[in-house]
């Protein structure tokens, strides 16, 4: 069975788990977070876009199965961090004052700033919540203890990587290594947490669960650096964002961390002076584009990209897993065919 | 001894357990936190003013020592109830856009909307992880699995009166049955919570938690019912808040709510304009002041204070705990001297 009807046979399942812990209540706080998951639109009804992806809970699922063989165990962890993840979101996106995610307004677009910051504390609280029904699926309390304190520290770290993700934005000379160090706390470390909390509930195996992790970091770091490719070369209507915002926002993604070094090193005055504008402009950021490209930026980031997927993927084997192709299915799945 | 002696007491070795859950990172989203708990200035070194008031914490150490004998074991838990409310007073200043807190500038305001958010949410991922820390006191697994519920549910109950609180803002018919629904959600709640996570370590007896919660939710409504009394009557040198804030906010603090079903029933046309506005200035919020005096609200709100304190200390008498000294001694402090 290949990755795709897998996912499709977890999915079902995974929804349904993420509903339970939603629950049905009719306070309208709830009715923001239906919204912002993709269940239903502005007016109440279900919609025909979709939400998330679940990236990061079928990981965790992917993870459980691979290391047993029951991965239903592992559905409260796996919409835990799904939820930990749209928290995130809601608030990143208060934070960075975006109208649009998937298509779709944005939160606090519809309901306010102010119902947007404390629904996202509502889903952090209901992530919480739903580690806790891990016990109705036999898992001993020591491993719940140990998924919550996993949970929570990665949650932590996802909280100093914004900071320096919201820092880096009014700094112009944010280094490579300040970037990596961003992303590894942001993204890489609940990609990481992901394939833990999985693997945790199947194994006690120290080596299996490290190897795990590893891949796990990996991949979440190859993913953020892609992602941050797609927001300057990806199609839109693919990527689900607004045209160049990345770059509109002066966001400090590789390519342009990158480029901005290059430009330095080399004199490229124009790179520096269009990215020290209080705004940047449609036109002003096609000219960031292709300037980057000129740069090498763009290959850089490609080359980046698969250093952490062939990083990832060395894990994945150095565990020694009989069962490690649907967990090398999502790398592909998520990062496209790599040579 | 007497309660602000064993306050002294305890606060020592609250603070050390708050400081070590905070912990020494350098990373400047640290040092938010620390400066919203007052243990800073915005220059990073030590304020003369005082942080908060610490009054859930040391609720939850009182019923810990009143149902056993040793309050250190609900250390951990008493830093994480007050690591919640103040995540969510962070939050709140967003949302409000309240400029200062305890005479001193709000965190958000320091260092803007994205990084108080972020502050926040990182200050509520430590309120969970503090919890874990009571695996070194000796307590049992099964009970910091309670306990983590507990607060989970505290803080989802505490989002959803926030949700209620907010919405109150933009309508005018507010009923006073509405008012106390939200506060029972947005401040009783978590003080009920303090109460049973310090009696939960303590004690297996559920008549003598139930009574302890009782105890605690009854405090809860009315510590915030004079809160909206000193808020509009009190003195803001001794509450910490601008004059007549809440008015001016438009907040439907109680007073407000009684007033207003009052003035609509009596057809008092006055207070209703007045408090339809946009915005209400400094002259016309000391207006709405003596109209809520002349149509009874404070007394009201008074009595209703009064209420509450005898319903929490009928629960704190039924507990029949041998040692009830202390946490009556608290109410008093919370609520000054009631006949």
């Amino acid at each position: 069975m290949g990755v795709p009807r897998v996912l499709e046979l977890y999915r079902d399942e995974l929804v349904a788990e993420l509903r339970a812990i939603i629950g049905d209540s009719s306070l309208p706080l709830y009715d923001m977070m239906r919204y912002h998951l993709g269940w239903i639109d502005g007016s109440g009804f279900s919609p025909p876009a979709k939400g998330g992806k679940l990236w990061r809970s079928f990981l965790c699922l992917f993870a459980c199965q691979a290391v047993g063989d029951g991965w239903q165990k592992a559905l409260p962890a796996a919409a835990a961090v799904e939820l930990i993840h749209n928290f995130s979101l809601i608030h990143d996106d208060v934070e960075d004052v975006s109208p649009e995610r998937r298509h779709h307004p944005t939160l606090w677009k519809m309901w306010g700033q102010a119902q947007a910051i404390n629904a996202g504390d509502a889903m952090h609280a209901l992530a919480q919540l739903s580690l806790l029904r891990l016990e109705s699926k036999g898992i001993a309390e020591r491993k719940i203890l140990q998924a919550a304190k996993a949970l929570d520290e990665a949650c932590l770290r996802l909280c100093q990587g914004q900071y320096l993700d919201i820092s880096f934005e009014s700094q112009i000379d944010t280094s490579v290594a300040d970037y990596l160090k961003m992303i590894a706390l942001k993204t890489a470390s609940l990609f990481e947490t992901s394939l833990y909390l999985g693997a945790l509930f199947g194994t006690d195996e120290t080596a299996v669960i490290e190897h795990l992790c590893g891949f796990g970091r990996n991949l979440g770091m190859a993913y953020q650096i892609r992602d941050d490719l797609l927001g300057i070369w990806g199609l839109p209507e693919v990527t689900g964002k607004l045209r160049l915002e990345d770059i509109k926002r002066r966001k400090k993604t590789l390519p342009v961390v990158y480029g901005l070094e290059k430009a330095k090193a080399e004199g490229g005055e124009g790179l520096l002076k269009l990215y020290q504008q209080e705004t940047i402009g449609e036109e002003d950021a096609t000219k960031v584009a292709s300037l980057l490209d000129g740069l090498g930026a763009r290959c850089y980031t490609q080359d980046a990209v698969k250093q952490y997927y062939h990083q990832a993927l060395f894990h994945l084997e150095a565990s020694d897993l009989t069962s490690q192709a649907d967990l090398r299915g999502m790398a592909v799945l998520l990062l496209g065919e790599m040579e």
